[in-house]
């Protein structure tokens, strides 16, 4: 199993983070743990055809960069917010797959009391790691430099393990950090 | 003010009520007060055309019933929900408008312990209701009819009122209910 995943994630889809969490988030929710969604893609809408008896179809749209993170839900009252990225390099992440809106945003929910994060995955290593958004955002602002070494990851984060039913246990780690 | 309000909302456009709730959310996240924003309009990407130095234009692409309500986001700790509805009916509001979905959301996130409601306008009357998921779901699982009188709205529910910096003050009626 785990083999497959590995297989297919050095498949370069660079999708598979994204299918692992909505298996997880599936999970959590049909058995009461948590209502956790990723939120649709942003585009802008410029033109929509009306054929008629069929549905309508949208011919001209674009892609918007995203003000928030992709993902937020609630758990045991809690509101939880997070973004998940792919990292492609073995030995660092770049901090421009981050877009500076939405380390903005974690910060705003952040103030309003949110368990806020980040899953990074290095895709060659086969590693998954929970960062605490407080965490990602203090070496952000110490730092003049535009990648986080592995190493910090290590030091700093929690990995979260494979699991064959709920691929990317992150609630693992947060009753592990908050309850 | 209130009377420009009144004309562009009978103007049939229909989405005065998403325009003020949007403005409403700017004002809470500009004053540090709650961070709320309304999902992306979920589309089924079919084609994506690559031009040569210029942004990826989609040309194919489908409107989704959505899965979920349309705002979301966090207030004093806590996870908020809600969806928004205009309804130009004067005497009663048509259950037809709220997806399934939609109503099973709101009763997944109640479990998990969410504030969830369904701001509702009848825009004829110019009357902007705050109705608690809570009731609307006994509302609806104890009732065969396909609509809620507009009597049920005055006796069970929260009027809005207008406020110019923030048209849709919601969480006035959050404070007195919750907090």
């Amino acid at each position: 199993m785990s083999y497959q995943r590995i297989k297919t994630s050095q498949g370069g889809r660079g999708m598979e983070l994204e299918k692992e969490i909505g298996l997880t988030n599936e999970y959590y929710l049909n058995n009461n743990l948590a209502v956790v969604h990723k939120k649709p893609t942003p585009v802008t809408i410029v033109k929509v055809d009306y054929p008629k008896r069929s549905a309508a179809k949208i011919t001209e749209a674009y892609f918007k960069i995203p003000s928030t993170t992709d993902y937020n839900g609630i758990y045991r009252t809690r509101y939880i917010d997070f973004e998940a990225k792919e990292c492609a390099s073995k030995t660092s992440f770049p901090l421009s797959s981050i877009h500076n809106h939405q380390l903005k945003h974690l910060q705003s929910v952040l103030n309003q009391g949110a368990i806020a994060f980040v899953i990074i995955r290095f895709t060659q290593l086969n590693q998954t790691y929970y960062v605490e958004a407080e965490k990602l955002l203090n070496y952000v602002s110490s730092t003049d430099k535009k990648s986080i070494p592995i190493q910090w990851f290590e030091e700093n984060t929690h990995e979260i393990r494979y699991n064959y039913v709920k691929p990317v246990d992150y609630l693992e780690i947060i009753n592990q950090l908050y309850f």
